[in-house]
């Protein structure tokens, strides 16, 4: 069972990997800076692929595989990508015994070894748009390093999209941010702010990266999915042209977007609890543990939980009973609290006779007494949608509590150690820089939705907090992981 | 269009590169040995895992992700696993622009790491068994390589189990290798023969290797899958006792077994002909293609078209329509045969008119009227299923035709130019060896299938053919992939 898990109120950070380790989530592996995924924690990536995959395909993606070696001068040829990567670099220098003559990197992202290959598959207009996607691993090297959300490699997918136009490959850019955010929102229950990141934050080699940015039960940020609008900057970097319907030729261009197993620490650490994960029904493989109380005939209860699951399973809620009489009914309940499987129902030999059972919700630890009869299934089913719902809430609640908008640097300063705070700031890198230097805390979002920016009033111009300069818009700041 | 792909009786070498790159399967990526799977190719490779990934689940296990690197000193724990795979190593010695203090191997398979973990995952019986399967990408540096076939990195899964006793551990061995070969035969319409490796040929670690062999049209052999029993192996070399049920310590008992992207190349050897590949329909994203022709009243044919691809996919039958004025019904016709859909249709105004359409079969090229009317799903169901089970008959007819059974070394010689060859074995390393350095051929397996046994004869004791000894029973030779 559980290991002891220290509360969030005592240390977040400890109550975080306490909790990755005792539900069986992730482990440290024997490799420096690496991970064991779990098969508990590798069953909530799976549900999470499961979902993404369904999204991109619906939005015209297939999917494809790319070498996981990318030669150094690949690299190399686009002059932002190798100076913000390369120093995170595994290299792979011997092969078969032998010297390599030239090095190889492990991918940190594929772009270079991507747009060697679109540069063969692409001549004219007609070969337009590619849009690939790609399940892979990737490596960056991490000094410090934090199970799911910072390790040397990581699962991830990532998308590459090569266009004939500038405006299509804007879209796709906008499309794929928003495929993330509905991800996030409506699979995570996890709220995020859609928009744009500063210069300064940007992925090494874009135009423009739009990113999603969530709230943490700290209040912290945390980057959740980004899409890089890369212009022509990677067509250029390998000479890929392309004859254009008039007849021309253009330099083509390109998207890339992303999310990783990340997205699981982020799924941690916006819901659960000091009793252990708690999972948004439509993360969970499990979504209903069945635990009869032995007592009396304790045949006949079993033989009732089973039915009981697997009517449930019939109605596509996947269930389970745990009948074992090794553990106590209370060992059993911290167990599956501690796995978060999203609702424990309780059935003992009187609640049978009373033709009810006690359903108990993870998110909240709520109790019902529910009707034991036909249309527990359809129950079920509605409880299952409130947690999915009420964790949303929840948490928009908590993000909303934790949002704070300042007027001033001195105001700034207080807020910014409890939450995300909305402030005008002046656009320059300089003073992005300095407020990061003296308070740690970066620009985490140029929020570009509707409801946010009305909410906050995000494009009313004003003055730098910090500056005291003209500012166009307001930004948000956040302390992030 | 394709491009000219070299015939069969040609070149099969050729034929079968020229068809990997024309119908877009996969293609040399620019760095040395590997591959891009390209959207075509990796279709298949996703319907495999569907499929494959059901099957494991189904059998108890789960998925899990262990990682990319190994440190040098866990590979040398198992002396002959070193020994076996260490030359064939890509080697990682630099990272975050330091110089390791130890040397990372890319996993060129993952017992090691694994076991590394295993050993602080089990404790007790109550532990066991670990049923763990991996998707993952491993690195082999190769010298000469082929697409899909034999290249540097390639993906694939790798199962690992941890077991109580030597019984659950071979069972699990067995139960592996025959999930593999009804994969082999009833998805990838390709008959397979079971059983098990010489001591030469087994997997460098292993007690013992069960494999599945197939035979492609170039009459070579080609191990399709394997199972390992690893005996107490890697317990030993990564001191993972645990205590008995009784009470006392004991190493576990292990297995491993996978299957890879080779799969995709040993179906399309198995399988297609000069015009492109042929796809058994259960491995096919796409069963169905429907080419309108447009002459008349082109909008009616096309709407038409249209509607009959809705139908045939509402009843789960994945179809599309080509109804593309840009090129011909030819070009299409040959196109789309290039690729592999099983089932083209062919409607035109006359046809529609006479209430029928025409579909052709793409292993066998054969054309038929069908009614087109309420019942043409179950007719295209119909002929789907028919397509799936001549395929597996064909080939399998093709390796009965193709399987020798001699009595002298004289005969053999002849025979392993044109097929598999059974013959009686002394048992010996030796005269294995020199059968190899003579000829080639190596022995591919020991069947362990009563049908196969009984139909050959299998186990009737004789002479060797190559030393004239006594030999306990006969064995498969072949030349091999
Ligand atoms: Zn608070
Ligand atoms: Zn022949």
């Amino acid at each position: 069972m559980a290991d002891k898990i220290t509360s969030r109120s005592e240390d977040y950070s400890q109550w975080y990997i306490d909790l990755v380790r005792s539900a069986k989530l992730a482990d440290y592996a024997d490799v420096r800076g690496c991970m064991d995924i779990r098969p508990n924690g590798y069953a909530i990536w799976e549900k999470m692929q499961a979902a993404l995959d369904r999204m991109f395909k619906e939005t015209g993606h297939v999917n494809a595989y790319f070498p996981l070696f990318i030669p150094e001068s690949f690299i190399a040829k686009e002059a932002e990508h190798i100076e913000g990567f390369a120093p995170e670099c595994a290299v792979v220098t011997h092969g078969g015994g032998e010297e390599l003559a030239e090095k190889l990197y492990i991918r940190p992202t594929s772009e270079t070894i991507i747009w060697s290959s679109y540069k063969k598959w692409i001549q004219s207009y007609r070969d337009l748009p590619i849009l690939i996607n790609q399940w892979a691993n990737v490596v960056r090297w991490e000094m410090r390093t934090r199970l799911f959300l910072r390790t040397t490699e990581f699962l991830w997918q990532e998308g590459h999209t090569a266009h004939a136009n500038p405006e299509e490959s804007q879209e796709e850019v906008l499309r794929m941010i928003n495929v993330y955010k509905t991800f996030a929102e409506e699979y995570m229950a996890m709220p995020v702010i859609m928009g744009k990141k500063t210069d300064n934050e940007k992925f090494a080699g874009a135009v423009d990266t739009w990113c999603i940015e969530a709230m943490m039960q700290d209040s912290k940020a945390l980057q959740a999915g980004t899409s890089h609008n890369l212009g022509q900057n990677f067509a250029k970097a390998f000479d890929c042209q392309f004859q254009t319907k008039d007849g021309v030729l253009d330099y083509v261009w390109a998207t890339s977007w992303g999310v990783s197993t990340r997205l699981i620490g982020a799924l941690i650490m916006a819901h659960s609890d000091d009793r252990g994960l708690v999972l948004p029904p439509k993360l969970a493989t499990r979504q209903v543990v069945i635990i009869p109380i032995l007592r009396g005939d304790k045949a006949a209860v079993i033989e009732r939980a089973n039915a009981l699951a697997q009517e449930l399973n019939k109605n596509g809620i996947p269930s389970f009973v745990d009948s074992s009489e090794q553990n106590s009914p209370g060992w059993k309940f911290a167990e599956y609290e501690l796995q978060g499987i999203p609702i424990r129902i309780e059935l003992g030999p009187r609640d049978i006779e009373k033709g009810i059972c006690i359903a108990a919700r993870r998110d909240t630890l709520e109790k019902t007494e529910l009707a034991l009869d036909e249309t527990l299934p359809d129950q079920i089913s509605e409880i299952l949608n409130t947690i999915q719902e009420s964790m949303f809430e929840r948490a928009l609640q908590f993000r909303t509590e934790h949002t704070f908008e300042v007027q001033s640097y001195e105001e700034f300063k207080v807020a910014v150690e409890k939450g995300f705070v909305i402030a005008h700031w002046d656009g320059t890198a300089e003073t992005e820089a300095k407020i990061k230097a003296e308070t740690k805390a970066t620009i985490r979002v140029l929020p570009e939705e509707a409801d946010y920016i009305a909410q906050y009033r995000i494009d009313e111009p004003g003055t730098c907090i910090y500056s005291g300069k003209p500012a166009a818009r307001k930004v948000v700041f956040a302390k992030a992981y």
